[in-house]
């Protein structure tokens, strides 16, 4: 049963979290839709390398160098938030709170999978904090062994540099009931109480 | 967030099945994937609707028409399957056993959602049994209302016809146990028993 469709399925199915009767599935799907459409994202998972660059300021994923947010004026180049992952700082700016710029690292330190602390962009990262009248730098990584890992050897990274090093808040999520809460988290909610003045 | 990764996708969310989550990851998992998979993965999205036709015999779907099927002078064309879909035709192949040809309906007859006779290839059907030497047709709808009222439909088309029209049997799937079987199956595989001989 060659031909486009099996090619496609095959494809497909090496998506994560794709298995084959879903790429066929899929393959069928975009057999049905419009042309137009079946263009249209064919052509964006084509060119999607070439377009794509990360930006030599801060490595976000962006369209051009530097990308939107190192480029736009209105924002605090004197706090640097530094995340895991490109979609990490998406889900920042979709708070719509945070008004500083950021670092990505593009991975967490994890000895086990080979990624040690030079796969982690941090010479970028001091460097713009030698040059760039930085005066704080976020750490948010998330709350786990990697991520608490990858915040402590920036701090170390970041020693001497004049800079206040800050970790995130980690604790009882907004709406969570106590009683589904796991156990780390309240220790760590516990830990980390604040007074209320 | 504007740009290649965003846009990609917003397109990938239109997908069955992959919700707006699910679409950031699989961009991402793009951006990190080798860019000749990506290039090969677009290029068959984007090139799937020239390259596929029907065929005009059976309406299967493939590169070439007639269809690979049609044209394996080993099939037996004096026996006609008839499928719902290119899917179904696939798992029918699949299981390796049948050796005679197909014919697709792509689709069922669901008056309610405006899919009446006219829209299931039955002239192209009725033509190749008037014509071409076809001693019987295997309506293989699944067993469903949709599946058995078009399967009636096509029993009328081919009044008169002079060719055996079977049904596919209905009844407890291999390895499954009676006590999980639903009571329609049940009921149907108590109508249907053969006599052991």
């Amino acid at each position: 049963m060659a031909g486009a469709i099996q090619e496609l399925s095959d494809l497909l199915a090496r998506l994560p979290g794709v298995g084959k009767r879903t790429a066929t599935r899929l393959a069928f799907h975009l057999l049905k839709a419009r042309p137009d459409y079946a263009a249209a994202l064919g052509q964006g998972i084509s060119t999607l390398h070439e377009r794509v660059r990360r930006c030599s300021i801060c490595a976000n994923i962006s369209d051009t160098d530097p990308c939107d947010i190192c480029e736009d004026s209105a924002r605090d180049r004197t706090i640097v938030c530094v995340v895991e992952s490109v979609p990490d700082l998406w889900a920042i700016e979709s708070a719509g709170t945070y008004r500083g710029s950021f670092h990505v690292l593009h991975g967490l330190l994890k000895p086990l999978d080979g990624i040690g602390p030079d796969d982690l962009n941090l010479d970028l990262l001091r460097e713009r904090v030698d040059g760039d009248g930085v005066r704080e730098v976020i750490l948010a990584t998330h709350p786990s062994v990697e991520g608490e890992a990858t915040a402590l050897l920036i701090r170390q990274v970041l020693d001497g540099a004049g800079v206040t090093v800050s970790r995130i808040a980690s604790g009882i999520p907004h709406g969570s009931e106590l009683e589904y809460t796991d156990s780390r988290t309240l220790e760590r909610a516990l830990t980390d109480r604040r007074e209320m003045k």
